[in-house]
């Protein structure tokens, strides 16, 4: 759940780091830039910031914003009918992001688990990427990932998007973010 | 034709231009820009310089840089099997970009036709395209583009790129650059 005033300060938050990195938005995408909240009252712990470039029937494009220390809940993209699932290619424009897949664990990691939620984060195959570098995350493939101190913008290139499809570890995260007047 | 020296010239002002507007590259993706000199011997007036991010058979990213008043030649992507040919949005990042596709034609065009090719421009529709705005090309549509006096960078999102299917207007055109040492 988020307050409509608590959305504009995140959106305002969020075009100004864009912005910063010499990534332009027009008005109306300023205005659209999507706060994802998972449902758990703690946006800037657990949430993320995207902005849709474009979703088709044959390919996808969002930059995705996160704040320092901001946490996208684990998750996967299922098989659709005869689609295999969401392909995704994360590449990094600014921070540092930490990403886990599916594969060998870490026996450290670098990310910090949101406190409370530590049995929904099961996939500790660590990557880590700076600006300029890139990876592909399978289709169907459990994932999430965290920005280091500075925050991060990560393009990514995709398959086309169904977000409603997604599916969370956590039984508690709602894709879709309640917004109340406030 | 394009000599060794000449395109690590342009592969050098290509990644400063990048760097300059907070787009980095990794070293391997600096040594791998694309520079398109479409066999007319005159790759700063009709080239392009291309950063591959990704291309599967679900799709496509790439960087397309272009120099001050640089132009893509007329060309168009069409049906491959059961893919109707390749479709692509433009978003531009830096300067300005006019496009050209097919529809009303416009009376004048801002472009300036590369002189002496000017039989093998034929579509004038035009989209003038600022950072933060982008356009979708349909597959199988002639288009071409120009930079204006900047240059200018501009994200490609797409479906599956097979550039060497590409048709072009111009039969004196080649898509896959020759390089000579020297």
């Amino acid at each position: 759940m988020l307050k409509r005033s608590q959305l504009q300060q995140l959106q305002a938050r969020t075009a100004e780091m864009l912005s910063q990195h010499s990534i332009t938005l027009t008005p109306q995408e300023q205005a659209n830039i999507e706060v994802v909240e998972f449902g758990l009252e703690e946006v800037e712990r657990t949430g993320l910031q995207i902005v849709v470039y474009i979703n088709t029937d044959r390919y996808c494009a969002k930059e995705l914003i996160l704040f320092p220390g901001q946490t996208c809940a684990q998750h996967k993209h299922p098989p659709v009918g005869t689609d295999p699932g969401k392909m995704e290619t994360f590449r990094c424009r600014f921070g540092t992001v930490w990403l886990y897949v599916e594969g060998t664990p870490n026996q450290v990691i670098q990310a910090t688990i949101p406190a409370g939620s530590e049995s929904y984060y099961t996939v500790f195959h660590e990557i880590e990427l700076h600006p300029g570098e890139q990876y592909t995350i399978p289709p169907n493939t459990w994932h999430w990932f965290q920005a280091a101190q500075e925050g991060a913008i990560v393009t990514e290139f995709s398959s086309t998007s169904r977000d409603e499809l997604d599916i969370f570890t956590d039984p508690r995260i709602r894709r879709t973010t309640e917004l109340v007047e406030g």
